[in-house]
């Protein structure tokens, strides 16, 4: 039997004639981290493969497909895919309704879209973002998606034909922006010359770009495809350092403001294994590949603890992020106090006399941020007034830093995660 | 080479020659999980190991000693322990004084002792309970042990022979509460009779116990040794479900009140690895096994989640402890509001009619609670009035009940990590 494995993409030969099970159990995956795919069909864990079998585990998910084991909650048919959490299974058509009204909960139930709005999804070319826009364009919204050019190589260049091809499979509306065009700098760049990390600085470039081209392209929302996962280890992140203003500001919605367009995130009653079974099941090509930039990612530690926990107690993730939106988001409403004002270089809102987009772009490109030079960036906006001191969070602007300490990595990741400056204050 | 494995004890034959830290990753141990030791000395990760060496790999801890690689942080003599979050490693001298130092540093930013206290420790026979008793006698405290029979066979009784042991040799006082004989019951009975994990109610017993121990004898406090590794692993769990009133009765010390003796926890600046290294290198005998019911323990299972995030990023679990201590426990402080009221039965403080280890009691006995028997229990005392409600808890009291649900199940475990029938609550 032959098994296809990805990130890196591999073939490995095993014994057939056993359960998936089995073979995912050899290989020491956990079966809700992964799909199984034989051609066309999704396996379950109770399947049977065969000796002359090609099968791929692709992440994100666990799967299934016909045989005599289990059958979909709702209609009885056989399952595709099982939500171990919900202790469900589902065929295929079962699973994208669920996935749809799972999305129509979350979105009613906290008031994220109105049917007039001009929605801008922030699309990646990842299984998330492309489930997402799908779901708002057959629920009927008026949904743009926004590309953001990273210029990592060929992942970039596959992501965005990806975003591209979707777009114009659909007749839909995709705006494109590139860093390095649009900014002067790509991310690999910005990793190697900024004092951010790599994760950071590209963190916070996509949350500037998606918040200025949704405030100038004249949009009232802008959609992101945080998953349960995503905000389950986000909020695992935030608490084990008990950044209580981050944790403040973790919030399905959150309202628009002061130079901020309302940000919403339609999928975070979804699991990554319920999304990338509904783009697979949809038929929606998605890039599968992780970014050849991201190990190591914080972010990605999180989640691997919390799917070790969840391995053992499905439900951990959805109790943990559900019940501190319903029990403990209200205690933590006072340490959101962070008071905005407009960027003095770009106009975006701001906690500082700079934005931190514009301090890390001056910093790439090696300009001064607040010198009396009195001239005009590359973008034609004046640069700001003089100044030598530091800003809020104790970083002196501009000039050339060296290597930075833990302390500001980790302060450089938690705002990787939540920029004030991006989510803007909750009022609650 | 010969190597010596604990939990279960077994022995395997491995190639020699090389670093304790090849050994260790060919096992796929965690360094800093386990104590490595030759003879009578411990042995760094950077340490070599001969084709004729026997070594026992002890959980829990990493060390080592002699050699030409890590030099204690104060004396710069050879470091036989490595502490990776303080970026540092000690000489045992040196290790011996830290730890003292770090439980001084605890007793006094806490206001936890007065000279003049009569304090009550709780000893297990495990390393931390000695290594609290071995300090607090060595730092001129009037501390007496208590240990508690549980009843599990052969392992609860090398836990008496040790502790006794540990008394007798230092002239120290010891007292001895047996379950089976003073209340009726054992633990593994418990677990198989009553509705409550076997977890469950030996934590509970043990608190019940404890505390009414130190009531009747006239201590001031109890001191319990609970350390970093234990006090993370419950926070862990208790935010995981945003339990938010656990979560703000968990304090290295909480007050003395209404029936509550004084609790603290004088070890919770200090890591498994500091307590087991102190311990061995004090020569201080304790029992190495884990109890043989413990398997799945849900604290098990987050202190592994922590040690996997601490493996990578040294130091999560301090941060996560010590910034909720700093930043957040302010914001729950109103989430701990109990009123306690003392038990009908046994007139230990409660939030219902009766405690919970009464209404356990009476489960695994057979009896009812409440009932109009008018009678008495077998210590005597008079049982309560008759009543057929359900309690604070929703639970119906007495009466026989069938198999808890997973939720109750979860609540039962909460309850064994942090009763208010046992922390009472906290005035801040």
């Amino acid at each position: 039997m032959k098994v296809r494995l990805r990130n890196p993409d591999r073939e490995v030969e095993l014994a057939g004639g056993r359960k998936v099970h089995d073979v995912l159990g050899e290989l020491g995956i956990n079966p809700d981290t992964v799909l199984v795919i034989r051609e066309r069909e999704l396996l379950t864990r109770e399947d049977r493969v065969g000796e002359a079998d090609v099968i791929e585990i692709r992440p994100v998910i666990s799967g299934g497909s016909g045989g005599n084991r289990m059958r979909c909650r709702r209609c009885k048919d056989p399952a595709v895919v099982e939500i171990r959490r919900h202790n469900a299974a589902f065929c295929a058509d079962c699973l994208v309704r669920h996935v749809r009204e799972q999305v129509k909960r979350a979105i009613e139930g906290h008031d994220m879209l109105d049917p007039s709005d001009r929605i801008l999804v922030a699309v990646s070319g990842g299984k998330d973002s492309l489930a997402l826009w799908d779901i708002l364009l057959e629920l009927g919204y008026r949904a743009d998606g926004l590309y953001l050019g990273l210029g990592i190589g060929e992942y970039s260049e596959r992501s965005h034909r990806i975003a591209r091809a979707f777009a114009d499979g659909r007749d839909a509306h995709l705006v494109e922006v590139d860093l390095a065009r649009d900014y002067g700098f790509d991310v690999p760049t910005a990793g190697r010359k900024g004092s951010r990390s790599t994760c950071a600085v590209c963190g916070l470039s996509k949350r500037y770009v998606f918040n200025r081209a949704a405030r100038e392209g004249g949009y009232d929302v802008i959609a992101t495809g945080h998953n349960l996962d995503d905000e389950a280890a986000t909020l695992l992140g935030n608490t084990l350092r008990w950044q209580t203003d981050y944790i403040a500001r973790q919030s399905p919605v959150l309202p628009a403001e002061e130079g901020f367009a309302r940000k919403v995130k339609p999928l975070y009653r979804l699991s990554e294994l319920e999304t990338a079974a509904f783009a697979f099941l949809r038929g929606i090509d998605y890039v599968v590949e992780e970014c050849p930039l991201v190990a190591g990612n914080t972010q990605l530690r999180y989640k691997d603890a919390m799917n070790h926990l969840e391995s053992t107690s499905p439900g951990t993730k959805a109790q943990f992020l559900f019940g501190y939106l319903d029990r403990a988001a209200p205690l933590f409403a006072s340490q959101d106090e962070a008071e905005l004002v407009g960027c003095e270089r770009c106009g975006q809102p701001t906690t500082g006399r700079f934005c931190a987009f514009c301090r890390a772009q001056a910093q790439i490109l090696g300009e001064r941020l607040g010198e009396p030079q009195g001239g005009r960036d590359e973008r034609g906006e004046r640069l700001g007034e003089p100044q030598g001191g530091r800003d809020e969070r104790g970083e002196r602007l501009g000039a050339a830093r060296d290597e930075p300490s833990d302390r500001e990595t980790v302060e450089s990741l938690s705002d990787e995660v939540m920029p004030v400056e991006m989510y803007g204050t909750v009022r609650r």
